[in-house]
């Protein structure tokens, strides 16, 4: 049985922003909640997806909102028990986990809050296999999985109850609710049995956060480089390195979004990068053509820590690199592309996979 | 034992837009509605409020939205049905009537849909003795009842469960929901048992309603003055006689918003006249000077007939009569002008009474 103490949550939270590409939300605050909660109720036990029994309920939970926003708005900790109670009571269930639905970012840490708290193990999997910005985002609308009955929670005693004919409604309604909460909420949604979640979900991303987060810890302990061992871990590539010179971001319908701009230096001197995001990095172009593109992660790190820099963080001359990781395969597929590929972020180009060897 | 067949539909639902004050929606379609649903289910037993059990909860049902978007997009009908029976659920009890929430515009004839097919009685009252803009603004308020948990349901399959910490919050955020929805949606909120309608409703209203309009039309039939025969029943004031020479409308967060321009005709030649209205009118100006406001009634109607012309219907060159009728004394308290005198509206200007003789 694998038990996630306070240091594990340290790493799990280090290598959940690597996944988080820059959006997800900064997890500091989130992981400070969870080391709390495990502190006070003991660590939380790591269910492997394929120990899940097929027919026990599985409630993610996360937050939604604004990553610019979440850091200066905090959560209590009671709304995200709120939101997992109101859907228990809606589907007259009692769940025997939670599970994040975005491995990537803050929400790699809410759910360790509520397992801790409700003394309920966490799935290792999650919806995503990174971070995505939208909540139909996810693998489960691949498999036909409904958001919906939905529980939305705010820290004023706001509780909303969602049900709608699709997960795109249900991003829809939810996102304008947590707009009007104050850009951030706790959500629970996606609730489903075993059988469904060991197709659906994306298994073993808690792990994997983990594993990248000793990586960084291990490199750094050692004076090894992150970035090689960070591209070998994760089967990617080193895009560029370069010094940030300009960052314009807005917050736009509860989203961050905005450009980095980045010249490079050493081997990339001469070239010129651009990220554009929407709380995650979606497109990175190389001279002006897209060479790296969403569903594929594309990371910003520092770069002689290999540490990762969230969107909100971006800033004037930053040195950096940039890393491409390979996206799931369940993303590489025309539905998958279709949910979250470049045109569906309204980039007329197409997705370039950066592995295609599957 | 009242029964409110088809012809008595007709009549409230004329009364219902004197009682609407150019907003509340025009109760055309809502009427056509009900008169089908009476057709099909029989007719609507209305149960005065006296005669309602103490422990007997009530549910009260409505349109919410835009009046300028309800004559486009027809409801169903069946979404009422999935509000009340929402919330009927959550509350794990079965109501024994349904009520109106506001007894002008629209929402007079919404709650009847509701009566008819689920074969309830109507309590004759209401929440406001006419219309107003927003959710909170309904004598329950004053009372400290919750407007939640309160159930919005869309044609599109979409269901919400609210449940806010006061009914401004409950304002705020049903009204995102709904306009996420295109601007119109069905509700059931404020519900209450008898005990606590008796105190927190208006009594009558569906009554006054019909008596109303059954005055127009006996004023029609018999060829007299329904001017003087409308302010005789209402204890009001003809506050002008004139032209229409401008109406300014914009639809802003859900509502209807504008001003309708007048000049005085005959005896008020030489006057000019304002209306501003959010939905409903709310404040009279005469030659720059508001006269009358919000919470009393502003009814602009046809100087012949004395039909009322909804906000909608304003324009150019139209020849209108304007009447003046007392709000229900709870308004015309302290905490009634709190919560729907002009300051609230955004005017800077006191409350004159229309009637002060109480």
């Amino acid at each position: 049985m694998i038990l996630l103490d306070h240091d594990a949550l340290e790493e799990i939270a280090l290598g959940a922003t690597v996944l988080g590409t820059g959006g997800g939300g900064d997890p500091t605050l989130g992981k400070l909640m969870a080391q709390r909660a495990v502190a006070k109720h003991g660590p939380v036990q790591l269910l492997s997806l394929s120990d899940v029994a097929d027919d026990g309920w599985i409630i993610p939970t996360a937050m939604m909102g604004a990553p610019t926003v979440l850091v200066e708005k905090i959560p209590s900790g009671t709304e995200v028990l709120d939101a997992y109670r109101v859907l228990e009571q809606r589907l007259q269930c009692r769940a025997i986990a939670t599970v994040s639905a975005e491995a990537g970012g803050v929400n790699s840490m809410i759910p360790m809050v509520a397992a801790a708290t409700l003394n309920v193990p966490l799935v290792d999997a999650d919806g995503m296999g990174r971070a995505f910005p939208e909540i139909q985002m996810v693998t489960p609308t691949l498999h036909g999985v409904s958001a919906t009955p939905m529980a939305i929670a705010d820290e004023k005693g706001n509780r909303v109850l969602l049900e709608t004919p699709d997960n795109f409604w249900t991003e829809r309604l939810a996102r304008n609710v947590t707009v009007q909460m104050g850009c951030s909420a706790c959500i629970a949604l996606y609730a489903m049995q075993g059988r469904v979640a060991k197709k659906a979900l994306v298994p073993g991303t808690i792990s994997l956060a983990r594993q990248i987060g000793q990586t960084l810890l291990t490199c750094r302990a050692q004076k090894r480089d992150p970035l090689t061992a960070l591209v070998a871990l994760l089967q990617g590539r080193l895009l560029c390195e370069g010094k940030i010179t300009d960052v314009r971001r807005r917050t736009e319908r509860g989203f961050a979004r905005g450009e980095v701009d980045i010249v490079g230096t050493g081997a990339d001197a001469g070239s010129h990068y651009r990220i554009s995001f929407q709380n995650e990095n979606l497109v990175f172009w190389h001279d002006g053509h897209p060479t790296v593109t969403v569903p594929d992660l594309i990371t910003i790190v520092d770069d002689q820590t290999g540490l990762p820099v969230t969107t909100e963080a971006l800033k004037y001359g930053l040195r950096v690199a940039v890393l491409g990781f390979p996206c799931h395969r369940q993303w590489r597929t025309a539905a998958g592309l279709k949910l979250v590929g470049p045109r569906y972020f309204g980039y007329e180009i197409d997705y370039v996979p950066l592995r295609s060897d599957e």
